[in-house]
């Protein structure tokens, strides 16, 4: 956000939310301070990239919504007048390359939470979509409001969640017509920082615009001016977007909101069983979202996400954080830098447990993802057993290894002072640094102090019971859990959210035939 | 090792090892696929390498060995008459610069063990020079013989392990005049990959040189041209080299083995309390290992050693697998390329356990020196607690990773087939792939398939009692050492090494003071 948004913003309003805007500086995100690794050479990825149009100009992708194939159809594709086929030609391709923005600014309901998309600039989503969550004492239960509101006061307090790619758990004991109202509605306000809405039929997707409109206290021209609400569109792959989806770009690139376009090819599964082939469809999937939400709105963001991982060929079950999810890292980077748009990957794991395959399985999956030049890392604390359990333990381990991470992407100083000749020459051969002054000038901040890491030697560790980071990360859970605050809200806001979510009660929410 | 080389070993002892050496075709080591990953730009790697330089001219360091220091007068160091401070300037310096191979073959009694050292070329060490060792069932114990023995046997399964890097844990209760004879004896017919041989003293690198001869029955000449055994060289940091391991240098190159200069520089304890001055330090003092090194044979193969870490600035306790760590790792890296030498690194951790820490750490370490270019990685498999531990279940693990590492750096096909346009034609949108042609042909080997990682469902892993990575690995080990069968041994060439041992134990093995 530059300072002429924020005064258009403010100015709209009469200065609501100024109080905010000047509580904080805006973040500082952590930047890429090296290139990305290239895993293939330009001729390869060239290769890739021809593979997917002749994926999408000779089988074609089925389109499960009319008025997209109608859009589509408008825009010069091949759309067959008997199927939900729709053929995209190289040139129509080739012709809505470049228009989405190479970065954009995702604003949050506090202005210290804004986050720059794209560029060098990474940030770190929470977990999102678990149908079940888990934690030490509780076990494992079904998503339930109450452990969603308990996630987001929990992520509110850690620094490296930078922002909400979703629900964290799914809060499946509220009725699915009113979901979306009473989760939004505690996202808002149990936390500020900026949210994703699920795709889901035009009506929520509308309703998740109208709720964060009133909380950062804008009008609607302001919202389409500022992105401020993502959403993360899945294909159904192989080679379809279905209804909701297709609408959920139509709603939100046709305000100017953020569109995540990530396919969930499966190596083996929904996809070819190799890695280079999996990833021609990953992006021949990405490359229809992009051409269409291109169409819908020239120049709406967007952000080529990839997921492709591999299944276990024994049992088939879904594997993450494999040496073959970080080669389609890599490559996913590669190819969204060739479109320049940002690029989205993802903290996973197939763990059932908070063990060591729960950590090397997230350490490689981040190792592809910011080696790879992710910007916008989904499921970045508390995701395990492959999506399908949010972890309260977990969220706070994985935020200490995004505060890690971090930490490595900062910057390495080699200011004459940094290189400590100084130093030396007052120690010199033999002697010992603790007590020298650059020390001593230095010692307090000088390296990054994780959360969990115990670094007591084995005796004391010993006397101290023994913990593992498993019992460290529970007992930190719980503790930052006792002491939330919830974030400073203006009570005319917050009694128009409450407002607006009554009346879309009232009127029934969203139908369901259930 | 190229053929004519074999046939010149063979011939020598007239087709002795000749079985062996037809039995398996050289080790396929992983290579790094792409860049390895730039820290700092060309400008500030430049002004750390002057600053190093600065190091050794103006402050100097000591080197606590008279021959030495005589050497590297001849050479034209400034030695000082009255103590062991030795100044070397910037024209020395750079004068011993490109003498030292940029890659070598180090050769294991098996030549399918055999190693490129440099290049693109990666190679894993075990972990080394543990005075704990520990199992789940005995715990925490002084290193000893037998699990001496058991870690050696152990490791000698385990493909991801391609030599040893010393002693895995301390035989401490062998005599220390004899303990290298029975240590060595042992590793070199327990396992038949390559060895490690520390400098202590002139006596036993020269013991080691012989034994490594003996094994792989070759003459003086031969083993002369072919680097059969390194040693690890530690610099005493801050700026000291002390006596035996500048004796080691000594015997080591003078015989064409391979000196690995490690300083271990923790900052804020033995080195500055910035990454960039600890890692300057660093540099200086292997660039004098270099130096005194190409003094005392041009042409001797050196490998540059970086050993950066932090230490918690509120205990004191060294860290490892930090984000300090890290940089360091790439930095290191940085350097070693810039004076085209191997480089060395190594798989560290701090915890006291084997969870999620101990993990994390490792990965995070192993990112460093992957993406900073390693060619020798040190304590690859089954280092723990900062290196005062040895775990059989992480030797287990350990090894997992770096099977993993290494089916990441395997080269992404892009082969037309590999493409799977005609996959996905045949699969079409909507499809699924596990049944298509594509996918019967390759499913049995698509993806690499760990040891340790449990992907079964959650409740079928609940069924199967819950296993953690830990309970695994523990389960793996045992199976693994049950298993073990020792590598085929001429009966001539173990003769031979009995001998020499029982000679070298009756002339009282190497005199101590206790």
């Amino acid at each position: 956000m530059d300072a002429s948004e924020a005064r258009g913003r403010r100015g709209r309003r009469g200065g609501r939310g100024e109080g905010e805007a000047a509580a904080a500086p805006p973040r500082v995100q952590p930047r890429l301070p090296f290139q990305p690794t290239a895993l293939v050479s330009a001729d390869e990825l060239e290769s890739i990239h021809q593979a997917s149009l002749t994926v999408l100009e000779e089988i074609g992708m089925d389109f499960l919504h009319a008025e997209a194939r109608r859009l589509l159809k408008e825009a010069g594709a091949d759309v067959s007048p008997n199927s939900e086929r729709v053929r995209l030609d190289r040139g129509l391709v080739e012709s809505k390359l470049g228009l989405a923005p190479r970065q954009f600014t995702l604003h949050a309901r506090n202005p210290a939470h804004h986050l720059q998309i794209g560029g060098d600039a990474v940030a770190f989503c929470s977990v999102a979509s678990a149908p079940n969550s888990f934690d030490r004492d509780g076990g494992r239960r079904p998503g339930n409001r109450a452990d969603y509101q308990n996630f987001i006061r929990l992520g509110h307090t850690l620094d490296s969640i930078h922002l909400w790619g979703g629900y964290p758990v799914e809060p499946a004991d509220i009725h699915a017509s009113v979901r979306h109202l009473d989760a939004l509605f505690d996202m808002l306000t149990l936390s500020d920082k900026a949210i994703h809405a699920y795709s889901l039929g035009r009506e929520r997707n509308l309703d998740g615009l109208e709720l964060v409109r009133i909380a950062r206290g804008i009008d609607r021209e302001t919202l389409e001016r500022e992105p401020s609400v993502f959403t993360i569109i899945n294909s159904s792959s192989p080679l379809r977007l279905d209804g909701p989806m297709l609408e959920g770009i139509i709603q939100m690139a046709s305000h100017n909101q953020p569109v995540v376009l990530t396919p969930f090819t499966l190596a083996g599964a929904m996809a070819p069983v190799t890695v280079a082939g999996a990833v021609v469809q990953q992006n021949a999937e990405a490359l229809a979202g992009l051409v269409f939400t291109q169409t819908v709105r020239p120049g709406a963001p967007f952000v080529y996400g990839g997921f492709t991982s591999n299944v276990d060929m024994k049992s088939g079950a879904p594997a993450f954080g494999t040496p073959e999810y970080m080669k389609s890292a890599l490559l996913g980077g590669q190819l969204a830098r060739r479109y320049g748009v940002p690029y989205r990957s993802s903290n996973t794991n197939a763990a059932n447990t908070l063990d060591a395959q729960a950590a090397y399985e997230s350490v490689f999956s981040l190792w592809g993802a910011i080696m790879g030049g992710v910007n916008l890392l989904m499921h970045g604390a508390g995701w395990m057993e492959g999506g399908l359990q949010a972890s309260f333990e977990k969220m706070v381990l994985d935020a200490d290894l995004l505060a890690m991470v971090s930490e490595f992407l900062r910057p390495l100083s080699t200011a004459p002072d940094d290189l400590a000749l100084d130093a030396m020459r007052e120690v010199g051969p033999g002697g010992h640094f603790f007590g020298c002054a650059h020390t001593q000038a230095r010692y307090r901040s000088a390296f990054f102090a994780p959360m969990i890491s115990d670094w007591r030697n084995y005796e004391t560790w010993r006397e101290a019971g023994s913990p593992t980071a498993y019992d460290t990360a529970h007992r930190l859970y719980k503790q930052r859990l006792d002491s939330y605050q919830p974030p400073a809200m203006d009570p005319a806001i917050r009694e128009e959210l409450e407002a607006f979510v009554a009346r879309r009660k009232a009127e029934g929410g969203v139908p369901t035939d259930f």
